[in-house]
């Protein structure tokens, strides 16, 4: 019988990367995507998608009591979304505080249920200089808390967490990932705005690699 | 200024005991409770009643999704509450896999919103043997998982984690608490049913003290 890992991923890039790494080595994978009334719920749908496709079972949690305690963050409310590339500042206001403990921790739980091993989620080496839940040594501390919370002794693991985006969609394209099926866009129109800060850095991606972005922006 | 600190409290003793300790320690007290549809949500009426009386505010959260993850837990379904005194074996029926670290996650969301300084929880030296989430290297873990994913460091403490259940209330009984208006029973139905393992170990723990069991219980 394969082993068993979860997935936390929620339809962009790295994550839906992730889903197919993690598939690509052998596991049972079993996906966990959060509905926190996002304002880009859309990448839902794109989780949706590769959870029916990919996964034994995938699981959509509703963590909407976020609004409850963190009203402070951009993507849950409605203050303006910064229309820049990432910087320190201007993308402190899309931190939703703590978000990834709260959705291992809620990963671990299911794990210690179903008897998987792992936990499995996406941060990256773009991420570390804005939001501190990302960096390597907030991955060692979960992962020890995680193995010490439960019987099984539940690892956390994130193993994109030392390489660059472009790196990451270097791996899918390897995979044979279809990108048109993933969301970045923090407006969640209908189409990627093209010009919010997520907007901007995929389509840097896509530069950097030097492949057809397969994304429809609204301004290209 | 007062600095602000959270309690994770559920309306029992020993969490009740710990939220009027954190409130003597000087700090402006945020409290918070999970409602996760647990078979003793009763207990929730008393953390409200301690939460307005004690907390500069108070909230209930609902994780009632833990039932889509975690369904093996008889406090989240209609198996049946062991009869009998602690034990390992008997007792881990009542495990809700990595309650700790989802709560406590959430509360060090609160906690980076308002800038509290600390999150307090409730373990104790008699919850070792059964819950792992209840043991001194989970909390150091979890300490330092939080501060390395919070811009203000949230530290998390447990300051009865070496202690006992009749030592919690001890200290509480000094400091005036009226135990009445606590809830320890698992059933949740009007009065403490007076034979679940959590009744059994609150009237041992009133004997030991040699002090008077204000609960009402259907059986003596």
């Amino acid at each position: 019988m394969d082993k068993k890992a979860i997935v936390v991923f929620s339809g962009g890039l790295d994550s839906t990367t992730l889903l197919h790494y993690v598939k690509s080595l052998g596991y049972e994978v079993y996906g966990i995507s959060f509905d926190y009334n996002q304002r880009h719920k859309k990448e839902l749908d794109y989780a949706k998608y590769w959870g029916k496709k990919l996964c034994k079972e995938f699981k959509i949690i509703d963590i909407s009591f976020m609004k409850q305690i963190a009203d402070n963050s951009s993507l849950l409310n409605d203050k303006e979304i910064p229309h820049d590339h990432y910087t320190n500042e201007n993308q402190k206001i899309t931190v939703v505080p703590n978000r990834n403990m709260i959705m291992l921790s809620i990963a671990v739980a299911w794990a210690e249920n179903i008897k998987a091993e792992k936990v499995f989620f996406g941060p990256h080496a773009n991420d570390y200089t804005i939001y501190p839940d990302c960096r390597p040594d907030f991955v060692d501390a979960i992962n020890k808390a995680s193995k010490l919370a439960t019987y099984n002794h539940i690892k956390i693991e994130a193993p994109f967490v030392d390489i660059q985006k472009w790196q990451i969609v270097s791996l899918g394209t390897k995979l044979g990932i279809d990108y048109s099926k993933t969301w970045s866009c923090y407006e969640g129109k209908e189409k990627h705005c093209g010009k919010c800060s997520a907007c901007q850095e995929r389509k840097e991606t896509f530069k950097i690699l030097g492949i057809k972005d397969p994304t429809e922006y609204d301004v290209e």
